[in-house]
């Protein structure tokens, strides 16, 4: 990755989403005689990658030009076309991991808009007349389990034939592999938590948010980084513990945006975690106050009027639990700099300035 | 493979059950640290793996032996290490496979016993006090869809570290990519038809049982055996076609045993995709008769009666359904005879006689 490309993210985001393009075409291209059926739902799967900000992938790309200036490394970083065909891998895989969550969420709605699971839906109310509701519910929902498969294996056999040297294919194929393990032992922690089958303690939420996004989010990206660029060791433990600090601000940020954020911006059905029941650090502090008792009646009804959303808001304020969470983040973000600090042997000051901007600009979003 | 591993399928079954200990063990220890749910759910997937008849990574392991009297192939089948570890890939494909199937089937049950969601729905119900038997379920499907995903990254990953040339882990990615789009477009069209969001007519449902089971089960390792033995062109298309026969011969045995079949035997609830409403070529000759006036009040009814499902029985042989798919079965197996007659040059002599076997096998099997 160059310099001119590196410092323009729109040239990146371009080259991003033509790759992605040609993986959805070729995909299409490859089922068409496997009917319509399958060709009508990568089609879907493809319009809905579109026009994403892509931060995972923008961050490897990103990263690998960052540590150029580690000097003289054994090997120069692979040549952009691979860095582009890995960072749309792991959009796909993000988008993979989506699928399989608002199946098991039961989520027809993402940002605001219908997911795949709700446009299916929505279509074939419009066309079909021999299904029931339920039906095409359930439907629809097969659909999002398959194409979730689909899109699984696509990210493997990316990076199983991505033009790499046998080491940095293993190393890649190991992040991989952890990545997906540490995905599922938190989807599996925020599954168990809220069918009251795990205990939801303070422990265990932050557990839980931090591997369900933070590794793959931002430790894959960045720790591929430094493996694609033959990083010393000691680069990629420093890249791994920032992205653990980052990552675990952005999901508690991301609770406080679902609550205490506006709607209209981050695209969220509104106090739909509240709906849910969904545990958070924010529920998980609320309940050792003498608040909660007022709080849990409310708490987890699909039914929750605005008022009673609004007025769980309040005390969840009122209780301490947003200035608690506030300062979870806080420590992270803090923790975060510190890494920064001590390690200037082991990062490029290109490097470090990169990640800085990365948290700042996940500190000030509000979508 | 020598000849004395694959004219003694106990040792084979010894190995592949072995691999597969030494997979599940590999992946235990790596996801200790993850969290005792993960451990514990990748313990239960390893038991329910035990004891099976590894069909599919026998005839893996079978057709390569046989592939070796080739003639000077241009280079030697991989290490029997190799073999074996792709054959226990094959059976985890299978695996993955079936636990996405149960969820999408809402089947709690395998072969009359508890499958993973089935047995996990068990031990909540003795342990676990917090959560409802609605949760428990959910809970518990939840965890086959995340252990499905984590099952399939393992093929993946096997396959992308397979110590092959380059060109034959291409060849195995290629077919694995193919194997996987297929059964996909298969379990599209069956949960289609269930859904009524598509129509069960004879062609559809005779390509669903092809796409849904005969390509992963008897093509997958058909081809993939002669891609590892770097056999001509030929051979994999001979193997390919017979496999194809093969697969949909046994797909149409599968569903005349689950309603013709002795229960006792097959080891399958009786009658239940009579009571799920499954669309099998059964059905979809009777719903061409006079008789299906009699069959539809009762077909696809949960609280079917054993009388009744009896009735509905007798009434698929009276209006000539059974005599049609024996037919049929009977069509496909001549297909395939034919065309291991017509493979003299492109098959060895001992490869023609060990499908021939694999299709006596399939033939008289009661379950």
């Amino acid at each position: 990755m160059n310099t001119i490309v590196a410092d323009h993210p729109n040239i990146s985001i371009h080259l991003i989403s033509a790759e992605l393009d040609s993986v959805f075409e070729r995909r299409i291209a490859a089922t068409k005689q496997l009917g319509p059926q399958l060709e009508r739902l990568w089609s879907l799967a493809a319009q809905r990658t579109q026009g994403g900000k892509y931060v995972r992938p923008l961050l490897l790309l990103r990263t690998i030009d960052t540590l150029t200036d580690m000097g003289p490394a054994t090997q120069a970083p692979p040549p952009v076309a691979t860095q582009v065909s890995l960072a749309a891998a792991i959009e796909l895989l993000h988008y993979s991991f989506l699928l399989h969550d608002d199946v098991i969420d039961g989520d027809t709605q993402r940002r605001g808009l219908p997911n795949l699971i709700g446009e299916l839906i929505a279509q074939h109310e419009t066309t079909n007349e021999g299904a029931t509701a339920q039906q095409a519910q359930h439907f629809a929902r097969s659909c999002a389990i398959l194409m979730g498969d689909l899109l699984l294996a696509e990210v493997h056999q990316i990076i199983a034939r991505a033009e790499l040297s046998t080491e940095r294919r293993a190393r890649a194929l190991d992040l991989l592999a952890a990545a997906i393990d540490e995905s599922v032992a938190g989807e599996l922690l925020d599954v168990g938590m809220s069918d009251r089958v795990i205990a939801p303690d303070l422990a265990t939420i932050l557990e839980m948010s931090r591997l369900k996004t933070a590794t793959y989010s931002f430790e894959l990206p960045l720790r591929l980084a430094a493996a694609l660029s033959d990083a010393p060791a000691a680069t990629e433990r420093a890249l791994a513990q920032c992205g653990r600090h980052l990552g675990l601000a952005f999901q508690l940020h991301d609770d406080m945006l679902s609550i205490f954020g506006d709607s209209a911006q981050h695209g969220k059905d509104p106090f739909s975690d509240l709906r849910e029941g969904k545990e958070t650090a924010l529920i998980s502090y609320a309940r050792m106050t003498s608040a909660w008792a007022r709080i849990e009646p409310l708490f987890g009804s699909p039914t929750l009027s605005n008022d009673d959303a609004l007025e769980v808001r309040r005390i969840l304020a009122e209780c301490g639990a947003h200035r608690f969470v506030s300062g979870l983040i806080d420590d992270e973000l803090a923790a975060f700099d510190d890494m920064l600090a001590a390690s200037t042997n082991d990062l490029p000051a290109r490097a470090r300035e990169s990640l800085r901007q990365h948290a700042a600009a996940l500190a000030v979003r509000t979508s």
